[in-house]
């Protein structure tokens, strides 16, 4: 039951330091590093080659057709924030182009996540702008109707909070609460060196089934071998 | 009601000039200049990078896995022509590949939009003869069953006669109908001129808010902000 | 009926010849030349521009958030193969990503087809290992319920068995039985052959409707011109 | 390119003798009868079991998640009209219910087909008011922005004009030109009569392969029949 | 991101005398009382037709292809309890049947939303267990893998907490948050007898264009009626 | 790589007596006893409330937009067969309707399950010819290119082979080969049994936890239990 007609002026961002920490995982270890968990749905796609960002959520509630409350929201970023939009309903109109990004970079803004349509693609391309969005979509909008402006809003099945920590690559968006960012952050930063080292050992040629021990629990699992120079259990 | 069996071979095609005003604009401004109408819907994406197009239409009804009247339709080309098909339903078939595109072009067609499927894109890419298509398909097309070339189709949810402008880019397919293009091309160019100043005023940080003069309909209709410095109305 | 939790060791692979003589035909050229059949459903696209192998397939029965089964088939495969998975049910998790990749990559694997979700894909394309899948997905899986590896399975709508070739481009994906590969490369250099010399015929201005004899045919279906210099039958 | 912001108030419909022919036809041999044409997409569904009608459009193309047009639409009603509305983009918010069905009865509509969402489904069963829709959507809708009335509108990629005969029935919508309706009608009653005969002819066990002729052309066409009592082309 | 192997016995739920309320109200109803929110997607439907429960929240969050958690669940529900299941993935596979929900009425529950498969249909209808989901789907589930119990969760695009007042009807599923339960049974209650008495007079033949004194802001929006007896502005 | 242009007349179906034990177990507890395999898509659904059926496959493999070898199939049809029919490529167009049926009835025939259209539902309903379809779409089909009957195909992403059976009804349509019929029925019975147990043990309140001793395996999970009476771990 989302609040209508309201701008929270007042946000609690996750800290430079951690957002920078996050910067350098990637979505995969970041969401990994959550116990799988954060991910927006993958419909929520980058709208150009090597689009991606890492930053602090201004979000936003969007009626359908009417991008009125952008407008808004641009006057409440901050450098190094993200604008995080959601609509009350499923709709795939453009609601954001050139102009906004061009005012949201003005307030010091690396980009959008929309679950929603976005235009001006080529534009924002060449401004280098990431937009990450649910349709390319020209439909133009009004200005008619209020949502909200930092409220929590749910964007693509993910719950957001104003403040929150907004990682986006080719993989897609993960969401991380700001409170818990230093943790997130730690924890990618543990499994990426872990993975790092695994990565040396599969080029080596190590399988995954002796790095892992795999061989033993699938042979309790019932795997058989057949063929090959004699039939075997896992 | 579609007339099935015919082609017809008079055309009233948009004029040049009108054809080539508008091809300065891009898709999102001419939309806005028709009155936000005249989009095909978003599922037609260009099938490879840096497909664009601006030309006038020779129309085609397809049959579901039937190419046969694109052949007839080639014929009807002049330079400057682009093909929009459409199909009597839904059938994402690969009916357009390098062949019809070297035939097309020969003739002087300088682009494809189809509410079905299209092969050979790298090839397509390579030689940049630009396609809009709901899907990239190898599935191959029989020839047997008529449709017709030249009359009005309904595609991806658009209305398009003969002779109509389209315009294709990075943002989707827009019809500007022939008789209103000179027109449409004059409010286009309006708009844009005018975004290229509001463009100039975002870049130095004015604000939408300020610009539109948003503040005042924001309070009437209820804004209210929470936080800051003071609590107020928009 | 799947035969679950068995890995079959021993797969006739389609030999190399045939491999390297179907590689230089593209999947539309293959798939016309079976008689426009073996197609995957095209839902099924590169994750990176530029992605194409032809291979021959080990294939992988998974289980729903689940890619143990992928490390077991790991282990089966040879240089020059090709993975491909299919899942008991529909589920776009990202199965696969940087680390399995890496190792396919140290048996000699050249790609991936998989009915599922991949992720890592800007690292999947700087190390050039082409994938094929449903979607892009950071969700991780676990590792807890057997499948199954080289039992023929169905993917993206398409028998595959142990050893048969996949050949996978632009287009698409197209799957040809190891014991017809030989016959179809054959049919696949005429008709590339064939469609060379009409390549030629198109740019020099031939029309579809004189190289294929298509005006009686369409005359006598009752295709009607109106307009131009004088109305006549097709 | 549609017009916006008018009402037409002078619409030519059918005739009733017209429409009553049609109704009773069926959505199917309608279609047949008009060359396999005229169909909106197969996603309008009926929102209760058994809803069905004929009747003479009042076209509507409204705004996303806004229903003022449909309010004036109302006013532009007869006896025996159906409602037939567009949006200018994709959205499936509950445009209409229970009110709306209500005041629509009030001035003798039969019904509305709707290229987006409707609310109150098991009310507007227990009155009887059919609807066919795109979705069943509880979301409600604003009042802000003017689309147009009794316009020619595309709606669910079928063209609708004022006055026209929309076929509504288990098996879809299909659209008569208003004009053409006598035509169809009289080719309709032809096809039914025709299937009448055919139907009491399978029942008897004749099979399609004889009753239309179809073993020569299949045999032709290079059918062949292998096992039974002996092998033989077809 | 979600707090996972976890069960929260501790539930506050929203009072009966308020789920008693909301129950006469409807979704639609209930959905606009609460400003247009609170809806899940409507591609959540009911599996059987008249399917329809107003009750409390115990949540769940399961893991794909596994339905482990919901037997967990089960033990915490009590008398007028629904589940609410949402997956850490989209996955469509038959997470419940008619055994569960025997079990989970024998706990007193009345209900169950899932975003995921659901199967034994026919028996859920005869029992008359009420289950919303996004698909019917034979396809089994393995219990391998945690998820949580009574967490806040992200179903279909709607938050819910435990306790949280769920209602669902044809028109779809609504979240009441249990703490706001008493004010949006009572904003429900008034809109619900103001539509009563707009229902008499739409049903007299008043028109909304006048109940809704809507004919003055048209005009001012621009609005022309054109043709008629005469033309005129809205 | 399908074999196109035959007709296979012989087929070796199921035996009746597995037939008539498959028909009583439904089509979930089928697919259990099968291992969690067999089942075809969620997308194909019952055209009309109630259908089911269990008989062996005819299968046929049509050409988009063309149901000329339905006709064919029509004849090789023997009392207790069922019409599998899967298309060389994704297309909805009604394949199927009253007339088919009418002829597939008088062979015998019980039933179609189509990766494609049908239409004529209401009249398929009153003669209570079952459908499983992919859609309800009213568009008619040509007769001009031939596939085949009776090969092996995939139909809605599962392998079907002439006279397998196939069982479908509210919760879809699972596949069992020929020959392991007889052993699917007699492990589906055995689960069957052991069901009707567990319903009269949970209806009595026993809980999964327990009749599956669930709670060691979720303690060594690490399930942890938050507030009640006491924490404990699972």
């Amino acid at each position: 039951m989302y609040e209508l007609g309201v701008v929270h002026r007042d946000v609690t961002r996750a800290s430079r330091d951690d957002v920078t920490a996050l910067a350098g995982l990637g979505v995969s270890t970041v969401h990994e590093a959550m116990g799988r968990t954060g991910l927006m749905r993958p419909y929520i796609r980058p709208v150009y080659y090597g689009a991606a960002f890492c930053g602090t959520a201004v979000t936003v509630l969007l009626q359908p057709g009417d991008n009125w409350m952008l407008h808004v929201a641009v006057e409440q970023l901050e450098p190094g924030d993200v604008l995080v939009a959601a609509c009350t309903t499923e709709c795939e109109d453009g609601f954001f182009g050139e102009l906004l990004a061009t005012s949201a970079r003005a307030k010091g803004s690396i980009g959008l996540v929309i679950d929603g349509g976005c235009r001006d693609v080529a534009a924002l391309e060449k401004m280098d702008f990431p937009v990450f969005s649910r349709a390319v979509n020209a439909k133009g909008t009004v200005k008619a109707t209020l949502g909200s402006v930092n409220i929590p809003i749910v964007c693509a099945n993910a719950l957001i909070r104003p403040g929150d920590v907004i990682v986006a690559d080719a993989d897609g968006v993960v969401v991380v609460p700001a409170e818990r960012a230093a943790e997130v952050a730690e924890a990618g930063r543990s499994r990426k060196a872990n993975e790092e080292d695994k990565q040396r050992r599969f080029a080596a040629g190590e399988l995954g089934l002796d790095m892992y021990g795999m061989r033993e629990p699938l042979a309790k699992a019932g795997l058989r071998y057949i063929g090959g120079e004699q039939e075997q259990d896992a």
